[in-house]
């Protein structure tokens, strides 16, 4: 093999174009490493500086863009290989990914063992699987391809390749909402309620995958979320809990990667869900750990059936890993507070936690169910006072005192601002309200432009069994833009998404 | 919604990068579209011009590189959409791909009707679908994931989507290899006997997908293969057959756009593979095939039992689809020929054709046997009597003369060109080849340059039961750069290609 002092240098310039997550470098179709290594269009080239590597996707310019003696980074090459100024770079042609036989197997169907996914959770944080590899894999475990053992195997895998938190002796809570449920935001009142009372609670949260907020996106309206290992592990130090965006801790950074195919696919399995929850969990060095899962025909968890599987899975999985768990089947057929985006969302929270007397009361009321069941999960708590306790810490301040404490913690309180511009749809016609669609709610949210404009989403206090009058508005949407805002009402209008009965005469 | 009047237009320049056949298009990060539409990197965007629609996937430019007013567009999209000079466009959100929930069914395991697959394949052709969706589709029908009556349905929704030829009344023959075994080149002489004996023949080849060479690639060494319908169309009624690239007929172009996503995935399915062979050959007007099955331990089809497999889904579909078929097995232990890549290949060809005294006699042969089977398929034919017919119009010149028409019809013959470098590998011991890795022999001549540079690959003359000698060379790698020459010899020298077991003394 060339060593790396025979071989031509490139210098490293900035391409300043963004791909997402996809590291992309950039060459003129006739640079002298083209042409000596035969690479062409959408080749995996591996980038040497120093003795960092790079595996990334090779686009090929071929206009004088590009000079012939430089390559150019995408700004996730970039910032990921943190060249410094006047680097210059070697080429090569990357090795196989050591687990590609094992994608291969798993394609066809073949069952792994926990080595096999140990190399295929290596191959995914160390980039060298293309997003096309990743599609595969993601496909390949979909369904009931995965059994129990290779849950509890993918989910090791992917504890083993990231960092991991010990807090020492003593019980350390968590919780997770399978999702699903527009408006859910529970999260940051449990994790006040618990730390007031004297719990730790290293709460990591995702952004949203295919919703319109995730915990983290909301989060962030109020707090800063980025916030690394060392960080987060201060803050909970300090306060004995905290929200963060668990993508800045590698904390199961695997996870991660899969979501970025995941996301744009608009599925994930109960296997790699129950991977990517409970990997997160032992990771964060969490051991009593409630899961909400709401249920309802347009929830992510859609049947009873459906629940009892992954139920199940999420049980084997966790006996494996050590992990106390209850499964706290919600009612998922309408959305939770008024609120769906993330300052919307946000804003209901705040309700909550100051005991506003407009405080939407079943976003309250399920915040204080969950945490009394956490609080029950606890070894030494009498079974059935953890409800009570909840509320009380609720009513009496210490929660919301708790929080902003955690707030300032992490950086800093912000106050949600509304969006600049927003809208009412009105309903067609009169009747009560009996089933409601979520998704198609989630969309106008989207729509509107949740989570990337955090402000973006909608209101609405509509739920189950209210009447309403032909013309009446049913829900207001926000955005920040009149472009998002005419195409999330153009949605809304063109599709039922409450479902009426007619009022008997 | 707001009509294309009032949408904000982008002036479209070429930005001169090449992404493969996968569009994209380069907006501002500050550019008014992005902002009101709620763009980010990797959003599906529709682009319109005048009438025309192109689904691209976006980049955002965040340096200075591109005005706020203009859209660039990748070497994909603009040939996709071919704007005039000063064309303005405008972007919309494409809507959802049609078929996203059937590919959702398939991925979950659900069983597809004929209208899923037509749906499935019409957003395939028409771009709709991501490189991300389309390897979802391509793993969720893998290993037994499609049935018979799915296969037939895949089959069907392929042809549909692209255009037909109709030849009238009377035999239509062609034959189509399996793959997976280097130097396999009989497609050029059966094509050139058939149509010296009068029988129409029109066949289209693919290039590589895996391998280091596919016909096309062999072919376009010697004719011009990218003839569009109506060229081919007047090649075959002048000559009665030709050899063109696939990829420029719309005979099946949903499974030119499968193959982008199989290629670097490095597999395909059997149901996926009949679908891709039968719906080229329905396509292309053909009644009479034949299919020539290598097998062998490092072929594409590795045992008796998945080549009975294989087998009954090619005969399951082709009866469907009213195509008589015979497929016949053929040794797949080792390469056939000489030479392995484009030129290489190319040159054994020509040697047969001229019947040249140093001609691979196993290439002969097996052209031979393989134009007898055809032949007999034809009803009418005394069945045993074409292989003798195919050798007398080999021997006579008849063949010949007949393959250069063809060329002369396809734009001009040219002489295949030996490569720029060329190196000997030698063997490390002495012994007899008890077997061969065709894997490992076509990853020499991949890394050598083949299929890009024409001139690269390898030349072997040894076969199994030949006897070799310790340091006597057991094939020559040829290469187009001393990059791509050392590669090949590194790991030419790195594993084992020949079995040697040793000589009794």
């Amino acid at each position: 093999m060339n060593s790396d002092a025979d071989r031509i240098k490139l210098r490293v310039i900035r391409a300043g174009i963004d791909t997402y997550q996809q590291p992309v470098v950039y060459m003129h179709r006739d640079c002298e490493v083209c042409r000596s290594e035969g690479f062409a269009a959408l080749t995996r080239v591996s980038m040497r500086i120093d003795h960092r590597e790079l595996i990334a996707t090779l686009n090929v310019v071929v206009s004088d863009l590009l000079p012939h003696d430089a390559v150019a980074l995408s700004e996730a090459a970039w910032n990921a290989i943190q060249p410094e100024p006047d680097a210059m770079a070697t080429f090569h042609h990357p090795e196989p990914p050591r687990s590609a036989g094992a994608l291969r197997a798993k394609v066809f169907g073949q069952r792994l063992e926990e080595s096999d996914y140990l190399a295929l959770m290596q191959d995914t944080v160390q980039q060298r699987l293309s997003d096309i590899e990743l599609a595969a894999f993601v496909t390949a475990c979909a369904g009931e391809r995965l059994d129990h053992g290779e849950t509890t195997a993918l989910t090791r895998a992917m504890i083993a390749v990231g960092d991991r938190l010990d807090w020492g002796e003593g019980p350390v809570l968590d919780k997770h909402c399978v999702g699903g449920l527009p408006g859910n935001r529970t999260t940051p009142i449990i994790v006040a309620i618990v730390a007031a009372l004297g719990y730790r609670i290293p709460k990591t949260s995702s952004r949203a995958i295919t919703s319109p907020a995730g915990t983290a996106d909301t989060m962030e309206v109020m707090a800063p979320v980025e916030l690394g290992l060392a960080a987060m592990r201060r803050v909970v130090e300090r306060e004995g809990g905290c929200v963060v965006w668990g993508g800045n801790v590698r904390l199961s950074p695997a996870d991660d990667v899969l979501i970025r195919v995941e996301r744009p696919l608009d599925f994930d399995s109960d296997g790699q869900l129950v991977a990517s929850i409970l990997s997160k969990k032992v990771a964060a060095g969490s051991n009593h750990v409630l899961i909400d899962m709401p249920v309802g025909p347009t929830a992510k968890v859609r049947s009873a059936a459906a629940a009892d599987s992954l139920t199940g899975r999420l049980a084997g999985t966790a006996a494996a890993l050590g992990l106390r768990i209850a499964v706290n089947r919600t009612d998922g057929r309408q959305p939770v507070g008024y609120g769906i985006g993330p300052a919307l969302e946000a804003m209901d929270v705040l309700k909550v936690l100051r005991g506003d007397a407009d405080a939407p009361a079943d976003l309250r009321e399920r915040a204080i169910a969950l945490t009394g069941e956490l609080l029950d999960l606890v070894p030494g708590n009498v079974i059935g006072r953890g409800q009570a306790l909840a509320e009380q810490t609720l009513v009496s301040g210490r929660a919301f005192a708790k929080f902003m404490a955690i707030c300032n913690a992490q950086g800093g309180f912000t106050e949600p601002q509304p969006a600049r511009f927003r809208a009412d749809v009105s309903s067609q016609r009169g009747g009560v309200v009996v089933a409601i669609d979520n998704r198609r709610l989630a969309k106008v949210a989207k729509l509107a432009g949740a989570p990337v404009s955090p402000a973006a989403g909608l209101v609405s206090r509509l739920r189950i069994g209210d009447r309403v009058n032909a013309g009446e508005p049913v829900f207001s949407v926000h955005a920040q833009s009149k472009g998002e805002l005419e195409y999330a009402l153009d949605y809304a209008r063109s599709c039922a998404i409450f479902d009426l009965q007619d009022i008997g005469s």
